[in-house]
């Protein structure tokens, strides 16, 4: 296997890995869990989930895969905190969000060749991109696994929560 | 630049960045703050950052680079949950540790040409190397960042705990 997609296989196996390491959590947490706040005062399960599932709904432009389908609820899970926006989706319907747009991108993945992923992603211009072409499609998806791990792990704080 | 060193700086960019953002973090909180379980019952900020330092002090030979440090620490820090150890260092020890490890890291990191971070890190035979070539030592990288990034995001709850 040549280098380049080597090192494709790894960004987008960790990604894949780490998705259903949070799909796993999330099946062991009942709905009462994710009403509960990750630690006292702190953000409830339902508002971290919720958060996921627009920043990766965002990656479907930022990629140049397709559009962003929930915009909407940005407000919700994004620019306000928790509890701000008293009225949000129930957690099945966040739940439905998430799988959705996580099965989005599992499928625009696959499609992609390991030269199309060194290309540039959708809010860096043509411009910078020649100077820092590091800003490729890879890129995001090892920052936003980052990023999901980071929240993934509070949502473990849930679990066996006395 | 080369796609290869494209990829190796996305990844190197990315676990540099984290542990800046974590160190920043640790800077926020007091002594007193890393003393406190992340959530009620769940483990303390101080154990959680032992048991990043001892991962992370793991990962030298890991990546063949040199042999680890603190193996004494691995019952306090990974082998066993937190306060089953009872002799274990002060935080500022923990922390000495923890920068210590880190430092090692990042001047190995800068040491290495792209082409040595597709060899075979040391817990992968030879044999085995020759079918599953993305067991290399960046793929480590990637997954150490999603593993520091998991328990960071638990150690960031202490922030202005109420």
């Amino acid at each position: 296997m040549e280098t380049k997609q080597l090192l494709v296989k790894s960004v987008l196996d960790a990604w894949n890995s780490r998705v259903e390491a949070a799909n796993k959590l999330i099946d062991s947490l009942s709905d009462e869990d994710l009403q509960n706040e990750v630690a006292p005062g702190k953000n409830r399960g339902l508002y971290l989930l919720g958060h996921l599932a627009i920043v990766h709904d965002k990656m479907l432009p930022l990629l140049n895969f397709e559009a962003q389908q929930y915009a909407h609820l940005e407000d919700a899970f994004l620019n306000k905190p928790d509890k701000a926006v008293v009225d949000i989706p129930s957690i099945k319907e966040i739940l439905n969000i998430w799988n959705t747009v996580n099965s989005k991108l599992a499928a625009h993945y696959a499609s992609l060749s390991a030269d199309e992923w060194f290309e540039k992603h959708s809010s860096v211009s043509t411009e910078d991109f020649v100077k820092e072409p590091h800003r490729n499609r890879l890129n995001v998806v090892i920052g936003r696994t980052n990023h999901m791990q980071y929240h993934v792990g509070q949502i473990a704080l849930l679990k066996n929560k006395y």
